[in-house]
C-alpha cells in the first residue's frame, strides 16, 4: 500500500490557497490512505462520467469543477484556460427546449475505450467519445458524431481533476485528428 | 484495508434466511477481506454488464439474480417489485426468431458514463444506456434509442445487487426524463 | 493482499525466454505487489482499450503486443495463431486515405458491457463491441455494426495479455452468434 503525501511540492505550489474550490467526494482515495492503479483509474473514470452528465444536463458549475482552477479545455479552436473562461463557453452551449407542445429533445455524449496511464499524482488519458440525440420530430434516437479525448490529469488532495482535455472531433475538418500516429500506447 | 462485518444489522434483517438465493461470484470481495472504492466500483460495473448480457440474451433467471429478492425495477410505467414479478416482465420480452430462412435479428443494450458513489454497503449509480439492433432485412446495425439509469445498490455478503433500477427512456414521452436537474453530481 | 509469485510454473513454461517481447507498462501490478479483482479488472480494461486504439489507428505492432506470443485471434473465419500471423492480418486491413482533397474518413471500434471473471493468473472476458465511421462524402458519423467478444487472458510477469479473442459479428451470417445461450454468466 503506497501512501501519498497530503501535499507534495507540486500541489503546494499550485493549489494551496484554493482548496475551497475543490469538489468534495465521498470517494476520496487519499483520505482512505489508498493509492493504486485500480483506485486511481476508478476515480478518473468516475470523473470522466460526471463530466459528461454535467455537459449534457447543462450543469456548467459542476462541469468546470472537473478541471483544476487553471485547467485547459481545447475542443479544436484553441485553448480555453481556467474555470471561469471554460464555464462561459459551456454555459452558452444550446440547451434544447420544448417546441410546439413537444418535449425538448435530448443530446448525449458518451465515453468509451478508456486508456489511462498513472505516474504518481499525474495521469494521462486517451479515450473515444461519440454522440447521439433525438432532436427530430419523432424524437427518434440517432447516432451523429464521434472523436477522441486526450487528457492530462492531476491528483489534488486525493481527487483527480483535468489539467487539460483536448477534444478531437471527426465531424469537422478543422477539429479532426490529422496525425497518422496512434494517440495511445 | 477496511474489513467489512460479514453480517451487518441491515443485511441480517433482510437477507439472513435466503442466502441460497444469492448468486455466488468468484470475485466476492468480502471473502477476500477487501473493500475500497475501486473494488466496489469494479464489482458494480461487472454486475451492470452481466445484467445487460442477461437482458439481451434472454436469460431472465440471471437477470433477476442481479436484484435483491425484494428489488425494484422501474422502466417508466411504475415500480415492479421483487424478483418473481420482475422475472415475469423480462421473460415476456420479445425474443427475435429466424424469419424466412434468415437468421434471427439481434438487439443490444449498452451502458456508458458510469457514475458510482459508495457509502459503506450502499451505493448510488447514474449511467447512460443506448440501444442498437439489426432487425431489418439486411441485418444492418442501426442505432435506435437511449436514456439513462438511476440505480440504488446494496452489498450483501460481499456481492453488490440492485435494490432499485429506475430507467429513463428518451424514446417515449411518458418514459423520458422531465427534470431539468443533472441527475448525477 | 495476495502476493503473486514472479514466475509461476505456467509462465515459466511458456514465456521464460521471451520476456523482451512483452510490453512494459507503468501499471505493472505485480511489480507493485498488488493483486485483487479491481487491480486485475483495471489492467484488463486498459488492455482492451489499448487494443482498440491500436486497431483503429493502424498500429499492428502494438495490436499484437496485446496477445501472448502464441495468442489466438478468431474473428469468425477460424483461428489465427501467434503474433506474427495476427500481425499480417491486421496490417492488411484497409487504412482510409484522403480522397479528392477530402480528409481521410475515420472508423472506430468500441467496447462496452465488460464482464470479467478472474481466477488467479487466468481471466475470462465477455463484452460487446460496436462500430461507427464517417466514410461518406459529408464525413457524417454513422453507426454501422456490432457484435461481442469472448476473451481468455493470462497474467504474465504482472501484465495481462489475450491468449484468445473470439469475435462475433452480427453483420454477417457466418460470423454471427448462433447459440441461444447467454455467453456471459
Amino acid at each position: 500500500m503506497v501512501s501519498e503525501p497530503a501535499h507534495n511540492s507540486w500541489s503546494r505550489l499550485h493549489f494551496n490557497h484554493r482548496e475551497d474550490l475543490l469538489p468534495i467526494h465521498s470517494n476520496n482515495v487519499l483520505a482512505q490512505g489508498r493509492s493504486s492503479y485500480a483506485e486511481d483509474r476508478a476515480a478518473i473514470e468516475d470523473l470522466q462520467a460526471r463530466y459528461l452528465f454535467a455537459l449534457d444536463f447543462h450543469d456548467p458549475d459542476l462541469y468546470v469543477s472537473t478541471f483544476t482552477e487553471d485547467g485547459v479545455l481545447d475542443y479544436g479552436s484553441g485553448e480555453v484556460k481556467g474555470r471561469q473562461a471554460i464555464k462561459e463557453i459551456i454555459a452558452r452551449m444550446p440547451n434544447p427546449k420544448p417546441v410546439a407542445g413537444k418535449r425538448a429533445g435530448a443530446a448525449r455524449h458518451n465515453i468509451s475505450n478508456i486508456v489511462i496511464k498513472v505516474e504518481g499524482n499525474r495521469a494521462t488519458g486517451r479515450s473515444y467519445w461519440f454522440h447521439y440525440s433525438n432532436d427530430n420530430p419523432e424524437r427518434r434516437g440517432v447516432f451523429d458524431g464521434f472523436g477522441h479525448y486526450e487528457d492530462e490529469l492531476v491528483k489534488v488532495n486525493g481527487s483527480w481533476l483535468f489539467t487539460k482535455r483536448k477534444i478531437y472531433n471527426e465531424g469537422r475538418d478543422e477539429w479532426a485528428y490529422k496525425d497518422s500516429k496512434n494517440p495511445a500506447w
